[in-house]
C-alpha cells in the first residue's frame, strides 16, 4: 500500500494511502483544532462551528449539502475533540471527484446569521442531553478536575453560558485563524488515484488563506491529584460513577505503545483484571481503563460505576489492583494475551478504508511519519516486559485525580 | 474470493469463502432456531440457551471460555434472533483452529443447575431493562400485533413469567431438538485454509447427533392491521412511539431488492422521505423505515416518536408518505439515489471479514445458495423502476398494522 504526500504552496498537506484491493476510498478534511484551543468566552466554538460547516456555502444551502452527500452513497460524518474538528466521508471510487468537490466546499462555509441562531438552539439542547447522562457528566468532570486549568481539560460541548454568549462574529473569527491551509490535512486511503486525488485538492483548496495557527500551552501535567465527589440526588443518578485520571504517555511517546498495553491488562473490557475482578462477578455494571494519548499531554482513565452501597468496595479493589500493577508489573501470561489482542483488533481495524485514512492522518498529525499496517504491528510487536516496567516508572498508576458523580456524600 | 461448501455425514454443513489478501478470519456457527421455535411455555428459551453456552461444557468452566477467547485476541460474540442463533468470532489467520475447538466445544453446553440459576437472574434483569426503553417496546409490541399470533411474533427475550417458569430441564430438551447437527452451519470467510477448516470442524463436530429440526408455521401473514393505542403515564414515558408494520416480501423473494430499495426512500435515517419530511425540520426526534425479511415472511417497519403534541401532525405526514408512494412510486432521481447508497454500503460491507460470513451463512440459509460480493453488486443493480412497481402491487404501503405507545390516549 503505497503512501504518499505533497504540500500545496499556501501550507495545505495532502497525504494519501493507495491500495488497488479496496472496495472504497475514504477521505478527510483534518483540522488541526479543537477546544484546547479555544478561550473561555468562545468555549465550545470548534464544535458549533464543527456543526455550522454542514449549514452550507456559497453553492450549497444545507439541503444541498445533505443531498449532494446522499446520491453519492457516501457514509459522512464529523467529530471534534480537544485538538481535532475531522469531517470524513467514504465512497464507491468512482465517486471520489464528487465527495471531494463537497466536502472541500463546507470547509468553506458561509456561517449564515440565521443557520447560527438556528444551530444555536440544536447545540444548547445537545449541551442538556449529555449532562443528563451520569457516564458522561462524570467523565466531563473528571477530565476538568485533573487538568485544572489546563487547556486540554476545555469541554468540547461548553456551556450553556459560553453558546448562549457565542456571537457569529466570533465563530467567524476563530475559523479565519484556525482553518488556514497549514492547519489542515486533506487525507485519503483504499481505491483512489493519487495524481487525481492531488489535482482535486489543488483545484478545491489552492486558494484557502496561508497562516500559520499555532497551540499554545503545549505541556505535560502532573495533573490536580485529589478526590472530588459531587453529590447528586439518588433520584436523578441512582448509580455511583467514578473516574481515575493519571498521567500517561503523549501521543508522540515511544511508551504509547506499552501504555496502552497496561491500561489493556488492566482495564479492557473483557478479560482485564477490572473485568475479572468487577464486572463478571456483578459488582459493577461497567469497570473499564483507557489511554487518551494528545498532543505533548496523555491521561489514563479509570472508571467504573456500580449501586452506591458497592461504591466503597469496587473503588477499594480498583486502587487495590492499580497499586499491584504498579508494584509488580504483570504477568508474562497477560502481557502476551494483551499483546495479542491488541494486535488482532489493529489488524481487523486495518481491513476497513476509513480506519486506515484516520490512522494515516493521526500518525501524519502526531508523530510527523507516515507508517504502514506493517510497521504499526512491529511496532506493537517489539514491546518487551522492561518496556511496561519503564512506562509504570515514569507514569505511576497511584498517581490518580478521583472524581466521584452520583448519591454518595463521599467515596470510603 | 472461492467458495466451498461440504457436508458432515451427520447432516451439518460447513461452508467457506476463502480470500487471501484479508488479514483475518471469521468462524461462525450458526443454528436454525429462535423465538419462532419456541412454544408459549417456552418463550425466550433460545436466547436463554445462547447465554448459558458461553457458561461451560465438561471441558471448560465459564472463565476458561473467556479466558480462551481472550488469548487469541478474538472479537467474539453472539445474537439470537426470531429465527437464528449465531455464535461468532474474528481472529487473526494463525488462531484458525483455537477458535474452531473454542466454539465446538461450547456449542456443546454442560447446562449446569447451578449456571442455570444464575443466569436466570441476568436474563430476568436484561427482560425489565428493555422493557423500560420505549423505543424497544413499540417495536416488540408492533410486532405482537402486527403477527397477531403467527410464531414470528415471539418475543426474543421472553417473559418475566415464561423465564421465572422455565427449568432446566426444559432448556435441554429445546437443545436436544433445535442444536441437531442437520439445523447447524460452520461457516467461515477471509485468511484460512478450506481443506485444513473442514479437517478441523469433522474433527469437532463430527458426532454431533443428527435429526432434522424442521419449522412448523412457515407461512406468509397479512398482518392483523387496526391502530392499538398503549397509553402510558407521561412521567414514564414523554415521547410518543409510533410505529407501522406492513407485509413485505419474504428473505427468498427476488423482490426483496426492490422492497429495500422502497424502504431506502420512503425511510432511510439520512437523505429519504421521512428524513426531509420530519427529522431535518425537527418534527419528530428520530423517523424511519426499514425492512425485516424472515422465512417464508417479511414485513415493513415504519416508525417515529416526538412530543405527544406533534404525533397526530407526524402521524398524518407519514401516512401522506406512504400513500403518495404507493399510488406515484418513486422518482427517477430518488431511485438512482437509493441505489448508489445501498451500492456503496454493501460493497463497504464487503471489505470486512465478519460481514462476508455472516452474509454467505444468510444467503444459504435463506436462499439455499451462494453469491459473491459482484453477484450480490449486479442482482441490486439489475433491480428496475418497473420492479418497484412491483413489490408495491403485492405489498401494499397501505396495508399498516399501527401500534402507539406513549402518554397519547389515541392518536389521531
Amino acid at each position: 500500500m503505497p503512501f504518499h504526500q505533497h504540500q500545496l504552496p499556501n501550507g495545505l498537506t495532502i497525504l494519501g494511502e493507495t491500495n488497488p484491493a479496496a472496495l472504497s476510498a475514504a477521505v478527510a478534511f483534518w483540522v488541526k483544532t479543537g477546544s484546547r484551543d479555544e478561550t473561555p468566552e468562545v468555549s465550545g466554538v470548534s464544535h458549533f462551528l464543527e456543526h455550522m460547516v454542514f449549514k452550507g456555502t456559497p453553492r450549497r444551502d444545507a439541503f444541498t449539502v445533505n443531498r449532494d452527500f446522499s446520491r453519492i452513497g457516501a457514509d459522512n460524518n464529523a467529530w471534534t475533540s480537544e485538538e481535532n474538528t475531522v469531517f470524513h466521508a467514504v465512497v464507491l471510487p468512482e465517486f471520489l471527484a464528487e465527495v471531494v468537490d463537497v466536502l472541500a466546499d463546507i470547509l468553506r462555509p458561509s456561517l449564515r446569521g440565521e443557520d447560527f441562531a438556528t444551530e444555536k438552539k440544536v447545540i444548547l439542547d445537545e449541551i442538556v442531553r449529555y449532562e443528563v447522562q451520569p457516564g458522561w457528566a462524570v467523565f466531563e468532570k473528571a477530565r476538568k478536575n485533573f487538568y485544572a486549568g489546563h487547556p486540554l481539560g476545555n469541554s468540547v460541548l461548553g456551556t450553556t453560558a459560553s453558546i448562549t454568549a457565542l456571537t457569529r462574529d466570533q465563530m467567524a473569527d476563530y475559523f479565519r485563524r484556525r482553518y488556514t491551509a497549514p492547519n489542515i490535512l486533506a487525507v485519503a486511503a483504499g481505491n483512489f488515484d493519487w495524481p487525481a486525488f492531488v489535482r482535486l485538492i489543488e483545484k478545491a483548496c489552492g486558494d484557502w488563506p496561508a497562516g500559520e495557527a499555532p497551540r499554545s500551552n503545549r505541556t505535560e501535567t502532573p495533573g490536580a491529584g485529589g478526590v472530588h465527589v459531587i453529590p447528586k440526588p439518588a433520584d436523578k443518578v441512582a448509580q455511583q460513577y467514578v473516574t481515575l485520571v493519571a498521567p500517561a504517555a503523549a501521543a508522540d511517546s515511544p511508551l504509547g505503545y506499552a501504555g496502552a498495553l497496561v491500561a489493556t491488562i488492566v482495564g479492557d473490557y473483557t478479560g482485564s483484571r477490572l473485568f475479572w475482578a468487577l464486572t463478571d462477578p456483578g459488582l459493577a455494571d461497567e469497570a473499564g481503563m483507557g489511554i487518551d494519548e494528545c498532543d505533548a499531554a496523555g491521561a489514563y482513565y479509570t472508571s467504573f460505576n456500580c449501586p452506591p452501597e458497592r461504591a466503597a468496595e469496587c473503588y477499594g479493589i480498583v486502587r487495590e489492583i492499580l497499586d499491584d500493577v504498579q508494584t509488580n508489573g504483570v504477568s508474562e501470561d497477560e502481557f502476551r494475551q494483551a499483546k495479542t489482542k491488541v494486535l488482532s483488533r489493529e489488524v481487523r481495524a486495518g481491513e476497513r478504508t476509513q480506519r486506515r485514512m484516520l490512522t494515516v492522518a493521526k500518525d501524519w498529525v502526531y508523530r510527523g511519519g507516515y507508517r504502514s499496517v506493517d510497521d504499526e504491528l512491529a511496532a506493537w510487536d517489539a514491546v518487551t516486559l522492561r518496556d511496561v516496567r519503564t512506562v509504570l516508572d515514569r507514569y505511576p498508576l497511584t498517581n490518580q485525580t478521583v472524581t466521584a458523580y452520583g448519591p454518595l456524600e463521599k467515596l470510603a
